[in-house]
């Protein structure tokens, strides 16, 4: 009866690699007695891994906890923070970022540089982001850290590893180099933060998650698994329609919800922000450090929105009123094809929040009729670090999901 | 290095069950060498695993095939549509349906029969659906068939086997009893249909299934598996918002795609018939057999408009343009957010196909703008046959998934 016959040896390491240190990852420190009942491994494959992981950097042992079936205490096997970490980037509208975040998840950097992204040359903010990675990996190795891959966010569609088309960049085909001498990835912004929300917000495992930027995108979680659709495009919720013989959109399209609901609609609506930027708009460049946090940028309008809303300015909360209006309808749609869990706004629609959710709600409910329950509209508990901690997160995904590969074991 | 310790017998034999016949399903007819090779199994292991499947009439031996890499002929094992099949039911508004397929998914009796189930009684209409189902269950007994499981399609939203609400029908929260004797699971219709096109029509991995019918669901297939959302209730296209403010919807929503693509708003702007039947009508019942084939039901109305359409009726054309374009609408909004392969179109949209996907097209291809490309759009090569498919096919990819529990090896 056995099944191992034919399976390579290689392989079948590989997979018990993985098995070992997804029980660590899961079930928290074990003694190898208590990896080997688990697993159903014997003691003797458990220690051997188990060692090529201790080597490796990715498990420590530390103290004694109580062991297999016979109950005798062993030394504990943890996942490991002290060595092994992952590099998240980000590229938005009008800023850059990157984080650090070791094999347990816990951030342990994080640096976050306005820029005017806007319709720059792809070339030199690749350059900057270059400046800005050496930068925290140089920090991250100073701490001991070694970053074993990256993952990189953009505000546009990506498709194969080349970013397709980031209408607010004006960047269309744009493959990314240049960047540290690490394995990485690309992925589109609100994919990798509904995977930071995942990892480090609320920990549901069934969220529509709604990223309000200057462009407006939505990623969703199913069982703990983001939702990817056939060709890595699915969520593109800013482009759903609002109005079908609404205004233009950027996209070639009228009526989207971008237009209604999008960070630069808000603004305009004040007439605090052009909803193109004129000619003479200083070219993409780095505009010194601001603090890490919410919002990461174009924090100036949103940070004077917010506080016009907190002073009851009647344009400011009509601004929102209409944008969640617009939001609910597109909910609605998004509701009844994706069926998510709940949903959960996060970018600058974090700080809009308690302006925003009541008029979204509203229509939502309205226009979801009796066939079902209006999900929960809840806020984003990590606003604009999302994306980038997702990117670091999703590294860290890869490697607890194969080990031997991505550690090179 | 054994990684079987610990894992019971009878789990791993289930999992060894379903790699054989798995195997065969995939590869066709293999010898027992070849499917030791195949599958890293020991031959004694595959032998009583294929006596076992031999005698549960899953797979008969036949002929002769090159064997494992000595290459020596051996017996060939194949999947045998012999002996045991898989019932699929569908309670629709306007019709019933019952068909059997084989385990080689051969389609082997197929019947419609017309019915009012509007705002009909739901334990009449299960009995009449209980009736037409141990007619094909003794027929298919007759040709040597033993049905070993059934699945139903039901035009509503379906949550935890229960019909929660079905506002065509008038049902809600009805749980479906007194079927034949065997195990069965309910679920929406959409979701069957998109399954049935799957394995019995274009044979396409990747597509969003649109299901027109009095209601308007769909189904989305991502690589070859259903999606399903969080609570199975995703892919209720018919309820998309199309205009915000629009006319009332029977969901309690305003401005639905049903309200300007469904069956009803069709034939209405035709003055064929009415969205809401007179209290008057004859109770749910059934009128007799109509031929098998497409569309099931409301053939009547659906036939008169194909004869108005192909004489080039004005009213008809307007009709059918206005339905179109509101389906390119909610077809963009599906797009963004689902990333489909190619979009099928299917139900009553399949007759009226050669006039609503222009129309369809165009808005679709207008309101995309330049973010991606515009899917193709298909017509289902099995119409309204495609739900009522699907459920049997179900039942069969359930046990190919698990033999052991399905056929009670």
């Amino acid at each position: 009866m056995a099944a191992s016959r034919g399976v390579r040896h290689d392989a079948m390491r590989a997979r018990n690699m993985a098995v070992v240190l997804g029980a660590i990852h899961r079930t928290g420190p074990l003694s190898r007695a208590a990896l080997a009942e688990s697993t159903g491994l014997t003691k003797t494959t458990v220690s051997k891994l188990v060692s090529d992981l201790l080597e490796a950097g990715a498990v420590s042992e530390r103290g004694a906890v109580r062991g297999g079936e016979r109950g005798r205490p062993g030394v504990a096997v943890s996942l490991s923070g002290e060595r092994v970490a992952a590099l998240g980037l980000e590229i938005n509208i009008d800023y850059l970022a990157a984080c650090v975040v070791d094999l347990t998840r816990a951030v342990r950097l994080r640096r976050t540089r306005t820029a005017d992204n806007r319709n720059s040359n792809p070339g030199d903010t690749l350059e900057a982001l270059r400046r800005l990675a050496d930068e925290v990996v140089a920090e991250a190795a100073a701490d001991g850290l070694r970053v074993i891959g990256a993952a990189l966010a953009v505000p546009g569609l990506v498709e194969g590893g080349l970013l397709r088309n980031a209408p607010h960049l004006g960047w269309r085909d744009v493959r990314v180099t240049g960047l540290p001498d690490v394995p990485y990835t690309i992925d589109n912004e609100a994919n990798l933060a509904a995977l930071g929300e995942l990892w480090f917000g609320s920990g549901a495992a069934d969220f529509l998650y709604v990223s309000g930027e200057i462009g407006i995108g939505a990623g969703l979680v199913v069982d703990g698994s983001l939702f990817r659709g056939a060709y890595g495009l699915a969520g593109e919720i800013g482009h759903v329609v609002v109005v079908p013989d609404g205004p233009p959109c950027r996209c070639g399209g009228r009526g989207c919800l971008e237009v209604y609901a999008g960070q630069d609609a808000l603004l305009t609506a004040l007439g605090d922000a052009p909803a193109d930027p004129p000619a003479e708009d200083p070219p993409a460049g780095l505009r010194g450090d601001v603090p890490a946090g919410l919002p990461g940028g174009g924090t100036a309008g949103v940070a004077e929105l917010v506080a016009r809303l907190e002073a009851g300015d009647g344009e400011a909360l009509a601004a929102c009123d209409r944008a969640g209006h617009a939001l609910g309808v597109a909910l609605t749609s998004a509701v009844h094809l994706l069926d998510p869990g709940r949903i959960v706004l996060g970018g600058v629609y974090a700080p809009l929040f308690p302006w925003l959710s009541g008029p979204a709600a509203e229509t939502l409910t309205a226009h979801l009729g009796h066939l079902r329950a209006t999900p929960e509209l809840a806020v984003s508990q990590i606003g604009s670090d999302a994306a980038v901690l997702g990117a670091a997160g999703l590294v860290i995904q890869d490697l607890l999901a194969d080990p031997v590969t991505v550690l090179g074991l």
